[in-house]
């Protein structure tokens, strides 16, 4: 059902420091530029996942995250990050990531999709400040929920 | 069988730039400590990841990678990690990790686990300098299987 | 001379990757962030410093760099970092940069610059492959001279 | 005078993350060796910096950094941070930093220096959580004036 659901979108450029001596993007990056898009598509939904943080209260640090590296990515690439909100339970949400080469821009100058570099997901549990589990905020689950076409029965516990 | 191998172990202190304003360790770092380890673990076995690369010029890019987050890392903990070589095919090598907090030293002063922080897994591709697949030279091979006691034969194309 | 020539300007957002427990960013990323505006100010002229690199073979390290801290970044900031070359000589090219939080956008929506958090210089050598020190090629000093109103004889050696 | 003071010595490994595709490790990176260095210039002086900051409420943000590279460091080095406390106000400290590969060791297997890569300075306000400049806990003044032989009144505010 996940997958109907049109993607966010995040682009970036490779910076010198993300390379390493191979040439490449060193692996690790690939999991701070799911950091940057999962942040951007909460934004595009209407939320600041700064103020989910310090007026909330609620936090959602990893639990597992999973990455395949199909190809490198190089220094100043235009990478394409395509996102999704793959699952969502009540203190639980699971994003799925899958990070493009930019391709040659179309004829009327809009960005398309090149290779695909890495495809990957994160899940996190919803805690408070002293890392204690709580809820998502209904105001959140409520448009994820619109967005995913889920009813509120449709999220396990 | 790879579990009754004894792990490799290494250990590290956490750094302020490892840390985020979670005020634990951002999660992409333990990615950085799952290449320390292995390259500890192959220094262990009596190789030398650096000359690998420069002398028989084959690499071991990632091409996945999987780690569950446990209990959070903190600035200027004792980190042990416990490394082993999951499996051994041809052109491929899995690695696996477990993420501790030291404990409080033995009565002979020797490290001790604490609390399991993550767990996770790598697997490398052996490529050439143009990133095309090789194989693992023998002399790596014959070592690993013997540490991991398989005959050549257990491994799979 | 330089501090009339109009600056390049980058833009970035604070990622969560760059905070530290201090709830700031740890300062070391200051310098990637340096070398973000660089790139972008060499763009800005017409040069790809990937292809300094990957097709005249030349580097530009960096030899010297300050940075004076005059207030935090914080998390999802947005910043503003304006770029000037300070100095060029035949084998030599010296970069200064402010960085700035973004301000409130102007009635025309553009871009404004709010509080000024660091400023800071790098000064770079040419270098060829094997680090031995080379020349500028004169197609990119031509440029530059051109930009800081200098005639070839102002560089000194 | 400092320099008469014998300075605190740390060693690391350069970390694969911590190169760059000109297969030296990137210049941003030695600030973060500069922390890890003064953290343990502390420590040999029996202060705890994680306390300092949770316990005794002071933080030491950077104010100014300079750093002047002489020589790459390259993948798996063995590197040795010499570092000093370089002036010591009622609300400033100013460290200064030697970062040199390590030489073959001695004969008695002890450590040597190498060639020197990178020297620096960074200078510390002292800070209470909210920012506010604050004064060095006598405490720590005390060791850190009988460590570079100097008297209470050889501070200047």
């Amino acid at each position: 059902m996940t997958a109907l659901t049109p993607p966010s979108r995040t682009t970036l450029r490779v910076r010198y420091a993300e390379t390493d001596r191979m040439d490449v993007v060193y692996y690790a990056n690939f999991l701070v530029w799911f950091e940057i898009a999962r942040v951007e598509l909460l934004r595009q939904l209407g939320f600041d996942y700064k103020k989910m943080e310090t007026e909330d209260e609620i936090m959602l640090p990893v639990v597992d995250v999973a990455c395949r590296y199909k190809a490198p990515a190089h220094y100043d690439d235009q990478i394409v990050i395509e996102t999704r909100i793959a699952a969502i339970r009540t203190s639980m949400l699971k994003f799925s990531y899958e990070v493009y080469r930019a391709g040659d821009p179309a004829e009327d100058g809009s960005l398309t999709l090149g290779k695909l570099l890495a495809s990957g997901e994160t899940t996190h549990v919803i805690v408070g400040y002293g890392m204690q589990k709580t809820v998502l905020p209904e105001k959140y689950a409520r448009v994820i929920r619109a967005k995913l076409g889920l009813s509120p029965e449709d999220e396990e516990a």
